[in-house]
This record gives C-alpha cells, sequence and structure tokens, in this order.
C-alpha cells in the first residue's frame, strides 16, 4: 500500500475475538486502513493460550498485508473485544498478558460490537447467532443480559433453536409429545432418526446445533406448532431483552448474528421497527475503544 | 470361601455396567454367590476400551473375592447389561469383543435392571437417576423409550432437574423471568452467583448438574412457584413414559434411580401407587439373561 507511516508513527489495531475465530484491523492515526488480517478462535474461554497465538496470526497478517513488518508492533495501540473476558477472572488474566504491543485496551466482544454498531461510545447491540446476548452502555454504565453460554442459557440463539428441535423430535419419536414436521427435516439433515440422532449428535458442539436453526425457521413458517411454539419462546425471550436495554436509554440498538434477521420477524413488531443497522464492524468498534481509551491516558513524554 | 467349585465347573458372571462404574457378581450353577467386584465406568459411549478394563478388573476381583484365579474365566459363562448399548453401533462393536470368558451374552443395563427388578424375563423398569428412561419386555418384545443423553433427553432426571434450575436462575437473575429461591439455594451450594455460575459449571458434566437437583425438590416442597414448575413438567413426562409402558401390558413396573422417589411424589398417583419394589440388583439380572441365553443355546459336547 503507498504512504506507509513512518516507524515511529502511531497505529492502532482493532481485534474482534471470538469462539470461531479473530478478526484483526490496522489504522493509522487517520483511520486509514493499512491492513486486515484473520486468526483461529480467540475466545479464552475455551483457550488462553490459543487465544493469544490467533491474535498473533491475525496481526502478523494485518501488519504483512500493510506492508509492515512485525517490528511495527512495539507502535501498535491495541483494542481487543473477545468474547469469554465478561467473565472476572478470564478478563484479569487476559489483561496481564505479556503483549509485544505499546499499549492494549481489553474488553468485550459485545462492547466493541456496540461501539461498532453505533460509531458511539454508547448504543446497545443485541446478539443472536451461535449464542445470544444483549449489551447497553451508556454514560459510562454497562449492562450485560445473557451471555452465558450453552446450554445453561442462549435462548433464542441458533444453538437454542437447533437443541429444542433435538429435544421435541425425540420425545415426538417416542409418542410421548405432539408430531412435527421438524423429525422429517432433521432426518434429511443427519441422515438420522430416532436414537441414532443421538449417535450422530455424541460430542456436538454448539456450532452444531446451530446448523438445525435453519429447519425450526422453516417449520415454523409452515405452521409446524411444534416449531411455532420454540420460536416464539425464543422470540418473547429476545423481546424481553431487547425491552430491558431500551429502559437504559441508548441513543440506538442493533441486532446481529447469524439468526437475528429472522428472529425479527417473531418478535414484537414495535421491537423490530426501532432496531437500527450496524453502522460498521465490531473490529472498528475495537479500534475506536483503543483510541479513547489511550487518549484519556497520561501519556508519556515522546523520546 | 468354602465349597469352591473345580475348575471345570460352569460359573456365571452378571455384570452391570454404565457411565460411574461397573458391578460383577460371580455364581455357581445354583446361584449361590461366590464373589462380587466393582470396577470403573463402563458405558462404552464414553470410551470402549475403558469399558473392557471396567469390566476386566470388576471380573478379577469378584475371582479373588471367591478364592478362584484368573484361568477360571475360561469357565465363566458372562451376561453384560451395558448403558449405551442400545446405540446399534456400540452394541455390534461390544458383542465383538475379543472376550476371555467360555460365552458371553449382551443387552443394556435397562433389560438387565428389568430382569433384576422383577425375577423374571416379562416386566418393565423406569429410570430417573443422573439420566431417564422407560424399558419394557413382554412376550419376547423389548420397547425403550427415552435414553437420548443429555442434554437432548432425560427429562424428569436429575441432570435434567439440575440444569432446569440453572437456566431458571440465570434468567431470574437478569430480571427477565420470575425470581425463585433457587437463586439463594444454588448460590448457596456453588459459591456462585450470575455469570460466576456459569464460570463455575464449565465443562460440568450431567453427574455435576444432578448434583443440584434435591435443591429443586426443597424449593418445590416450599411453594417457589419456579421449582414447582420444573418439577411437575419432569414428573408429567415420567408419568406419560409409565402410562405407555403400562400399556405393553407388563406384568409388574419398577421405577430405579437417585431421583426416583421424590419424582414419585409428584407422579400421578394411580401410577405411583402400581409400582412395584425392585425384587433384586441389576447384576443378577445380567446374570439371570446370561443363563437364560446359554441354556437356549446349542451346546457343546463336554470334552
Amino acid at each position: 500500500m503507498a504512504n506507509l507511516p513512518p516507524t515511529h508513527s502511531p497505529l492502532f489495531l482493532g481485534v474482534d475475538g471470538g469462539g470461531t475465530k479473530c478478526r484483526a484491523v490496522l489504522v493509522d492515526s487517520n483511520n486509514t486502513v493499512l491492513g486486515v488480517g484473520e486468526g483461529g478462535p480467540a475466545n479464552p474461554y475455551h483457550g488462553v493460550e490459543r487465544t493469544y497465538e490467533s491474535i498473533m496470526n491475525a496481526t502478523d497478517i494485518a501488519l504483512r498485508n500493510a506492508g509492515l513488518t512485525p517490528k511495527h508492533k512495539a507502535n501498535i495501540v491495541a483494542g481487543l473485544g473477545l468474547a469469554g473476558v465478561h467473565l472476572p477472572s478470564l478478563f484479569q488474566i487476559v489483561n496481564q498478558w505479556d503483549h509485544p504491543f505499546k499499549a492494549q485496551y481489553l474488553t468485550t466482544d459485545l462492547h466493541i460490537a456496540c461501539i461498532g454498531a453505533h460509531e458511539s461510545d454508547d448504543g446497545a447491540v443485541m446478539v443472536a447467532g451461535t449464542g445470544s446476548c444483549g449489551f447497553s452502555y451508556v454514560n459510562g454504565q454497562a449492562v450485560t443480559l445473557g451471555a452465558h453460554g450453552f446450554p445453561c442459557g442462549d435462548k433464542g440463539s441458533g444453538a437454542w433453536l437447533g437443541l429444542s428441535a433435538i429435544q421435541a423430535v425425540l420425545i415426538a419419536e417416542d409418542e410421548l409429545g405432539p408430531s412435527t414436521m421438524l423429525s422429517d427435516l432433521v432426518e434429511e439433515q443427519l441422515q438420522a432418526r430416532g436414537l441414532m440422532i443421538v449417535d450422530r449428535l455424541s460430542g456436538a458442539k454448539s456450532s452444531d446445533y446451530a446448523k438445525l436453526a435453519p429447519l425450526v425457521f422453516h417449520a415454523a413458517e409452515q405452521g409446524d406448532s411444534v416449531a411455532l411454539n420454540i420460536v416464539k419462546d425464543g422470540a418473547d425471550y429476545l423481546s424481553r431483552v431487547a425491552n430491558k436495554l431500551w429502559a437504559t436509554k441508548p441513543p440506538r440498538m442493533s441486532l446481529i448474528g447469524g439468526v437475528a434477521q429472522r428472529m425479527l420477524d417473531w418478535m414484537d413488531a414495535d421491537i423490530a421497527a426501532r432496531m437500527s443497522a450496524p453502522l460498521s464492524q465490531p473490529e472498528f468498534g475495537a479500534v475506536r475503544f483503543a483510541k479513547t481509551k489511550h487518549a484519556a491516558k497520561p501519556q508519556e513524554i515522546a523520546s
């Protein structure tokens, strides 16, 4: 890329880390994108060392992509938004990471998604993807709802929709509950019926259950009462999350994630109408978070 | 022990294998108990090699306990009732085990529990322990209900009660559902509240959730409406399982497992009244199973 910054210029890195992958974006002080990179899983709940490795991989790729070298890391002010660090124990560990950057500012993936979605410190965001949760940040006050993970929480999420479908199908096949077209749909997707479904899902992760979510929407749209009950139950929960987030008076709210659009069809109409499209991606929210935090910090005198 | 059988006498071994441990009982042709032994986990769903090792350990202990040596294995007709082998793929694998016995007869843990409970080939049994399921065997016809495992199935079980409690507590603490005294009870037992519960239950197994089941019964008995709904929902499912098993016309039915007695209090009164106490333990059912199968098999001519 042209007009590369000199090696002493400040660089800002935004990292969005989740259970499947992490994305990094490298910008200069004018917010010009210099490079981007992608790494492996970066949810410290599933491995702290792996998280560091994934962040480093994504950073090195972003630096190469920008035509810079690893020695530029010492100029980088990094903003990390990671899944899992809403748990205090994990926040503490990652916050004490012996990182190679000039400075590191850590927060949750939800927080940077919120900043990115609104290009503002204040706002609210709901996630309905593999998991589900809600977050608002208003006047320095953060509120997190859900984010309890699978199988304890994540109601209304893709994984929850898939697990609920499997539970209903197994009960229906025992003729201990209402029959449902989900039985045929699940059989077609998993190539398994009855007990063989259990065999097939041995060791399944939340992302495996989430792959079944489209079947539940399809069956609900066809009027299948079992699927309708599942989708309405999930949508009702997400509507309650949205109402609780609106009560904190955020200027805007966005719904993001893989099943967000389809769940919105089943949520209260007034809630759906008030949702705003995200303005930018979470990794840009991480950049903004890092810049704000760094500006607020007492600066060293430049040498 | 006195009056040991000579090394060429037939011996019968009954093994009850589950996810936590396996029990073995060694008897002679007159059903006199010669020795007993216990081994580690023997559910091939969680490891086939481990299952064989646990069965061998339990057998060796039973032989030693009987004052016999490992060479007596060649005289043993073994009946194995194992969790997990209701899945056809696992049944096939374990049935082809290169075992050291004179003969091996394999069936499910449910089947031997049923034979043991009734000291008869025909009967029905329901399990409400860490997991839940139902089984009947009448005139050569077996019916299995549930046995779907956690978290897809096992409604009304200890693990299901515990997970349901955690889900309700997390939603209550977000103020997105009714408050419940389960919040205080769970906090006391796990020494954790809100998100820290998620931290505490990281990697929890079904048996860990089952440890929370007594809290649900306690809260339900105190009239807590959230706990009442959970217990009644589980008991209603178990009542439906019982009715479906009675429809197969078994001569007797027993309810076994760690939460069986407490769930019975919440099931339909007529169902509870019709349950019979188990007559003997599953490993004795396994002995009876082996003897019946072996007697029905064309015998080699004794050398």
